[in-house]
This record gives structure tokens, C-alpha cells and sequence, in this order.
């Protein structure tokens, strides 16, 4: 007998039929011998709608508040799915993130899990019941007050309490059948992916491979997790996310390119005439990191020895920049920087696989792919198994299709059928 | 300074204009230098909306996952509220039931409140912030589980967190001016009640007065808790529900009838047939009771001599009498009686005064007027302070008005004129 947890996400549960479908599927998982604990979240709109209320009362809710009301969302998801498990005949109690011991620390909007205390759900699946736990949110150690894990936090939930309760595997469902290498809507002939290690998974999801919340892979890593990314449409096998994909077996040769991920949800801001000072980067990016943002990449000009001076530019999420701007504005004095540039007309292209370790030229044949597509670069990032470069937006749909095409990532005839290609 | 607690029900908090409302008001209170703790309810139609989604996913939800729903409502209108305050420049801070330390026993859909420990409300108080509470709700004291007090709890809860706190005053806001004669809508003459004594308001409320919540008032009076039942659409002054409202002033004489109260909601249950023995009664009731029906009038014929068989006839709520009917199958053997009769097609009225204890006639009066009005009499019950009698649904609009018309208690011009009444 395994111990399974399942993620549902909002367009899993979006209305009655949905949810009674989900209840279906658990209760097969349950049927078929295992004990199952369910992560859900909100259904379909509600937390947009939650949000849309909230501005009508007040353009700036606390966030204490924000986080009361949009983990109402889950709590009606999660009530109505144990319901629809108990009139299948199966017992199934639903618990909120602070029932289920999610404990986080109390920065509302985007907290953090510190501990996770899985006590009653332990309890629950003892006495045989289905355990349906609220995504996206806890409850903060010090204040008690309850929190939210910040969006597609229900996808770090699901794996926070596979690892605190040894499950053997946590499967995330999804709309689509897995991880694909590139996004099929702009590459039609994107195969799915059938493994991938954590650190590709992560360099994926960082760069804006949406199917998983990049901290739950985080998590699912450090406890060495498997994570099985799947659809809730089908029982095909999906994406498995696991520590080592290429030992198991020898059936494929490990791809130099695992996929090509893309995001346009990124500004880039440039901090001009920074005096080249030690110290000066670090004062921009403590105030940065105080103001709790999230910086992507970063590049450094070589500082022109005639002035002494040098500019510094970074991409953050587009959400978080004017805070960000209202932040550097009030160090402009005491830094000495000269001014502020900002462009949220940017896209982000990222080459992941940890073939490109061993594969000198990828970083040519890259570069050489976007030239020929007519595709300007502005800045660029490696680590040891990706290449991420800045792009005008305009040019991402070309320039994914160029790097997929470019490193034979293409599906052939019988894959592309399956996700509507048009093969080749 | 005073401390005060504040009720406000779905109609008052139903959409974001009347939350920025409210919000209003409530800060009003406090810059009058009060502080104040508010009890508020789910949002307009939410409540039903939700049993609508559960109805879809489940005939038949379990009670624990059903009070997990419903509770959202409250979650989401209280963090509004919240926000809304917040937004005026004071400081609110929302807590549910179970933060609030409502404890209940594990009844749930209609638990009772045990004990209330409002360490955290009295500690947002003494930062000086405006506390919001969700209503309705709390937490079991045995499994931990979120429980709901049943439909106009928040009544309750406004009252429990007031004895509590050792709030000044409780205020109830609803959409009518306080308390009434009788029904406005019956009764176009119907005066607005200035004072009324805990038991009158008891046996309105039990017998049909639907402003405030029986359960809130008994509670009130156990802590001898002023209530003050009042517009949230304007701020003239409404009902005070007090121990003793006859000893303050002089200013009026105590009334003999203090109103008419009508109900449509319960159904006739008769028991044909049962042997007149020691505890076959006692069975029923015990076996009704283990079914958690709340009876409410009883009659038992005296038994025909000849048969050694007598028939008891009771009313309940409407809504239970399927499950009453049921239970009462089960026994009918055991029993011995002969069948049960059931008919929902009745109305309750009665007559309500603590005068009534030192005037003789009134019984006399009553039914003179009943008949008069060709209203025909088939159940009677009394009370040191009430009169009610059981007649058919159709004849409760002219019986309620044939007895506030007997009693004097039509309004005059003036007053008449406030709630559109036509005078006299």
C-alpha cells in the first residue's frame, strides 16, 4: 500500500462536474489500495473574483485581510470535494492549511513553510478517511494569523505534505499531459517530456514554465520527492520529476536540450551611472531584497574608466516594479546613481537541459538560431545547465521556435498527433 | 469609554457599498471613543449559494464538511469588513470563530456554545483596534472542528462575545427599526416596542419574531446583558431588550400585551391511538429528542375511557418533521399506537405581555377576537406571559390582526406614518 498525495488546481475543481469527476479519480487512487491526501485549490475564478470584492472595498487591502479572504476560496473548494467523496461512499474530511499543520512565517501574500505538523491528517488516514487539505495557504508561527503561499501555492502545499508524511509519490494535476519541451501553443510540435531531473525542473519553472510552482519543486528536491506532473483528463503517464531520470534505464540517451522555456511576465530595470564603488551593488540590492522582491537576472557593465561609473541592469516580476522604482528612488542620493530605465517590453528565451555540461558549441548554435530568426539579444544568463537570454517581446514566438527547432527538439509524426502538431 | 459589540446580518453587509456602509458606522462608534468588537454574517444570498454548490455535488453532505463550507461566507465577509475600515484609516483585524474562541460542543449545523475565550480579541482591543468576528461559527470543543450555531447564529455569537467581553451593550443592526407589535406587513398600524423585557422577547422570538434569535436572547439574559435591536439605515434609537423595562421611568404605563408574534413555519404532528400508559409519552418525546427535533407545543387529549387510548398532537419545525415522522415509524410498534397524522398547513399566533400575569380577560378577549375574525381555534398553549394558539394557515393574516386591533395596540398618526402605515 503506497501513500499518494494529489493536487487539484482551480480548473480542475472549476464547477459541480468537475469536482464530482475529481471525486472520481481519488476515489479509483483509493480503491485501487492506497492512501490518498488531496491538495486542492480554490475553484476556477474565485480568487480572482475574491480579488475583484476586495478592490471594490478598498484599492489597498491589508494583507492580513487579503490572505482571510482569498483562503475562503479553498475551504469552499475543499468542503464541496469531501462531499462529493462521501457520496461515492467513501469518507473524506476536509482540513484548512492550519488544520493540516502548514505552518509558514508571516509574511502575508507569499509566505514561507517553515514546518509542516501533519498530526490530524496522520489521524484521518489511520482511520481510513480520504484526507482533502485548502491549498495555498497556513498558519504564521509567531502572530497565528492565517497566510497565503503566494500563487500556484497549492502545487508547494501538495509536496510540503508529501514530504512531511513520506508519501511515495505526489502527483500534480494539471490541464495539460505533462512537462513539454517547449510551450505547445507556440511550438506545435512540442513532445512531452518523459522524465527530468530536479535541477532541469526548477531551471524550467524558473523561467517560466508554468506547469509547476517553482518552489515546490524546491521542496520536492531537498526531500527527494517524486513528483509526477500529469493530466486530470486522462491516465496517461505524464512528466515524472525525479533526482536522477537517465539511470533507470537505457531505453534513450540523455538529450543534450531537455526543453525551451519562455516568460514574458518580466521587466528589466537599469540602474544608470552606479559610481563604480565597492559596496554600491550591494546597498541596490539589499533595498531590493528588503522590499521583499524577487530579482531574476542580473548584469553588470564593465565600468568605463573615464567615469568611473558603470550601469547596473536586473528583471524582476513586471507586478513588482514600482515598488521596486519607488525603492531605488529613495537610495538615488545617497548610492549617487544618475537614473532609473525601465522596459516591461521584454521576454525571456531559456535553453534548460543538463546535457549542455558536456556539449561544448550549445551556446553557438543557440545564439546562431536567434540571428537567423531575426531575433536581437539584450542580455544573457547561464548556469551549468541553462542559457537564459533578455529578447524584445516581439520576438519570443520566433525565437522558441528557432531553439526548438535548432537543438531537433521537434516531435515526429506519431507524438505530434497526439498534441494536435502537425508533425513533420 | 464603552465597550461596544455590534451585529450586522447578510442584508446589511450584502454587497461592497453596503460593507463601505457599514464600515462607516462602525468607525463612527469608535471615533465616539467606544470600543467596539463587530459580529457580522456571510454576505447576502452566500449562504444559500453555497448549499446550492453542496446540493449539486451531494444530496446528502456530511454536517462537519457542510459547516466547513458555510463558514466561508462569514471568512470572506468579514475580511472585507475589515478592509473597508482599514480603508477609512483605522485599524481592524478579522477572526474567525475559532480565533475568536468560540468554543462548542460537536453539534454540527446547530452547536451550542460552551465557552468563549477571547484572548485575542480582548488583545486586539487593547492595541486599540476594531475587532470584526466572523459569525455563526466556532470551533468544537472535542474534534476540533469547525462547527456552525445554525441559521441566525450570529446573533448568538454577537451576544456570547458581549457577556464575554463585558461588552456595555450588544447591538443587533437589522433592516427594520427594533421590534414590533406585530409584523408591519400584516399589520400596518404596528408600533415599534421602545423596551421589552428578556422573557417577552424570549416568547416573541420563539413564537415567530423573527429579529432577533431566541438562542441570543436566552444567553442575554443569563448574563443580564443589555441588547439594543436597531436600524443600520438610520440612527434612531430601536428596542432595548432589558431585564426590567418597566422600572426605569414612568413615562408610560407597562402595556398588558407587548405584541402579536406570528409563525409560519411549523407542521402538526398527531400521534393517534396511544395506549394510555406510564412512559409511553415519555418514549416518544425521548425518541423525538435522541432525533435532536426541537418540539415546540404539545397537546394530549384526555383519554377515552372506553379505548384506554389517547392522541398527542405536537408542532416542530416544518423541516424536521420528515425525520420526526420517520423516527416515529420506528417506534410504532413498540408503542402500540394506532397512526400518525401529519398537516403543515398551520399557522402559530400569539399574544405576548407581561401584563397579561395581573389582567384576568385577556384569554377571553383574545379568543373573542379570533372568533370574530371567523378564525377557528385547534391547538392552545400557555405561558404566565403568552398565548398561543394553532389555527389554519390561511386565517393567520386576520387573527393577527383581529388581536392587535382587541388589544389596543395599533399605532397612532403619528407614529404610524414612520413605517408607512396608514393610520388611524
Amino acid at each position: 500500500m503506497a501513500l499518494v498525495v494529489q493536487k487539484y488546481g482551480g480548473s480542475s475543481v472549476a464547477d459541480a462536474s468537475c469536482i464530482k469527476r475529481v471525486a472520481q479519480r481519488i476515489v479509483a487512487t483509493k480503491k485501487a489500495g492506497n492512501d490518498v491526501v488531496v491538495a486542492v485549490s480554490a475553484m476556477g475564478d474565485t480568487t480572482d473574483e475574491l480579488l475583484d470584492l476586495a478592490e471594490q472595498v478598498a484599492p489597498l487591502p491589508p494583507a492580513r485581510e487579503l490572505d482571510m479572504l482569498l483562503t475562503s476560496g479553498e475551504r469552499i473548494s475543499m468542503a464541496l470535494l469531501a462531499m462529493a467523496i462521501a457520496n461515492l461512499g467513501h469518507e473524506a474530511r476536509s482540513f484548512t492549511g492550519s488544520q493540516a499543520g502548514v505552518i509558514t512565517d508571516s509574511t502575508h501574500g507569499k509566505a514561507r513553510i517553515i514546518d509542516v505538523t501533519p498530526g490530524r491528517l496522520r489521524e484521518a488516514i489511520d482511520q481510513g478517511h480520504i484526507a482533502i487539505v485548502a491549498g495555498f495557504q497556513g498558519v504564521s508561527q509567531d502572530t497565528k494569523d492565517i497566510t497565503t503561499l503566494g500563487r500556484g501555492g497549492t502545487d508547494t502545499t501538495a509536496v510540503a505534505l508529501a514530504a512531511a508524511l513520506e508519501a511515495d509519490v505526489c502527483e500534480i494535476y494539471t490541464d495539460v499531459d505533462g512537462v513539454f519541451t517547449a510551450d505547445p501553443r507556440i511550438v506545435s510540435a512540442a513532445r512531452k517530456i518523459p522524465k527530468i531531473s530536479y535541477e532541469e525542473m526548477l531551471e524550467m519553472a524558473a523561467c517560466g514554465a508554468k506547469v509547476l510552482h517553482l518552489r515546490s519543486v524546491e521542496y520536492a528536491r531537498r526531500f527527494n520527492l517524486p513528483i509526477h506532473v500529469r493530466s486530470s483528463f486522462s491516465t496517461k503517464e505524464g512528466t515524472w520529476v525525479v533526482s536522477d531520470p537517465y539511470t533507470e534505464g537505457t531505453e534513450m540517451e540523455q538529450p543534450i536540450i531537455s526543453g525551451v522555456a519562455h516568460d514574458r511576465s518580466e521587466a528589466k530595470i537599469t540602474v544608470v551611472g552606479v559610481p563604480d564603488k565597492v559596496g554600491e551593488a550591494a546597498h541596490i540590492f539589499k533595498t531590493l531584497a528588503d522590499a521583499e522582491i524577487n530579482i531574476d537576472m542580473i548584469v553588470q557593465n564593465v565600468s568605463a574608466a573615464a567615469t568611473g561609473r558603470t550601469d547596473i541592469s536586473f528583471t524582476l516580476p513586471t507586478s513588482d516594479a514600482s515598488t521596486a522604482l519607488t525603492s531605488l528612488k529613495k537610495i538615488q542620493d545617497k548610492v549617487g546613481f544618475e537614473s532609473l530605465l525601465f522596459d516591461d517590453q521584454i521576454g525571456k528565451i531559456s535553453l534548460i537541459g543538463a546535457g549542455m555540461r558536456s556539449h561544448p558549441g550549445v551556446t553557438a548554435t543557440f545564439f546562431a538560431a536567434l540571428a537567423d530568426a531575426g531575433v536581437n539579444i539584450e542580455m544573457i544568463s547561464t548556469s551549468e545547465i541553462r542559457i537564459s537570454v533578455i529578447v524584445e517581446q516581439d520576438g519570443v514566438d520566433a525565437a522558441v521556435a528557432a531553439a526548438h527547432r535548432a537543438f531537433d527538439l521537434d516531435a515526429d509524426q506519431v507524438e505530434a498527433v497526439v498534441y494536435g502538431g502537425t508533425g513533420r
